[in-house]
């Protein structure tokens, strides 16, 4: 299901139907987790650049965390006043961006559902490529982060881990000696600053066959 | 096909198919259009917040004019950094709030088409009522706001105009002259100032039986 539309710069046309129903991704999705301050924003920024070098369309869905909305617009532009009138979405849009602000509908109804973030993606971009931040409880194919031994304690056991990259050296060698001791892991370990092995590994990861359906 | 959802505070549940395929709008739409710094905004503000007493459903589409990019959350902000490093879009959740920013993919395929924003719209928020300011040459109602007499002379022959509102009262006496003198108009114009009037007509407007197809 691989398929590349920017080579060269330009896209190419593509007719592919969008799964405008949310019961499959036509994306690759891969997610980017670990606690508050393991550098999730800044990997994912420059796996997106990695991404956009290889020619795939990259879209990003990010949880803010649970503590409050993410940061708006100033509240005196425009896309704010209507927004903060009371309107359940607004759109702005003008010089080849749209910025759209939706409102929950209600508690029943949750805007965090990541199925639907996914739907709401790929109605709007229709990318190739979705980084997912945060989610850590979802079970798409992720990168975690740790910042610490006890962080691994807490995150090992979640669904689809695919690469380890920690806080530094140190703590690499530790986790290394944990986790293939046995030798029946081969999970790879990085140190965050091995910043070439961890664009290698996603090069390897986008160009396999990683496709799933939701 | 009117329906007020959220009487008494909480909305009703409600299975009424979205219109994913834009092919038909489930909301009224109403657009309100004049030229710059003739209180399109503030006016938006106003109809949002009586249709929102009213009990509707409301969303805003609002096109920033051909100046460039709306305002964008602060650069530094994680939503900010993900859609700066290139994504085709990026979604930032939290706090019962989503903010989506969609960059256009070609030339050709203008992010600033109303029925793709429309259908954004109801795809995430699924509204009963859609303002829209601006798109002036789109064939929805209108209420057309005047600073003067040449605006009048540039936007008369907007298609569905259905209120004119202008800055001040010697313009509303000029215009309704004009418009009036033979009778054959009947079409409502009132002073930005008439803020009861036009509450009043936009009730009217939306308890009526305006719905149309795209």
């Amino acid at each position: 299901m691989r398929k590349i539309r920017r080579l060269g710069g330009e896209p190419l046309n593509n007719s592919r139907p969008r799964s405008i129903h949310g019961e499959t991704s036509a994306s690759k999705l891969l997610q980017i987790v670990g606690f508050k301050n393991s550098g999730k924003t800044t990997l994912t920024e420059s796996l997106i650049r990695t991404a956009l070098d290889l020619g795939f369309r990259t879209s990003a869905i990010k949880h803010h965390g649970h503590g409050g909305a993410p940061d708006l617009p100033p509240p005196a532009t425009d896309a704010s006043r209507l927004f903060r009138a009371g309107a359940a979405s607004s759109i702005v849009v003008g010089g080849e961006v749209a910025l759209l602000q939706v409102r929950q509908r209600q508690e029943s109804d949750r805007i965090d559902d990541l199925n639907t973030l996914i739907r709401y993606t790929e109605n709007c971009a229709d990318p190739d490529l979705i980084l997912i931040e945060g989610f850590k409880n979802e079970r798409h194919p992720k990168i975690v982060l740790l910042r610490s031994l006890e962080d691994w304690t807490s995150l090992r056991s979640l669904p689809k881990i695919e690469l380890i990259v920690t806080a530094n050296e140190d703590l690499q060698a530790e986790v290394t000696a944990q986790e293939h001791a046995d030798e029946k892991s081969k999970l790879p370990i990085f140190s965050r600053r091995q910043s070439e092995d961890i664009a290698a590994w996603f090069t390897d990861w986008l160009k396999g066959d990683h496709h799933e359906s939701l």
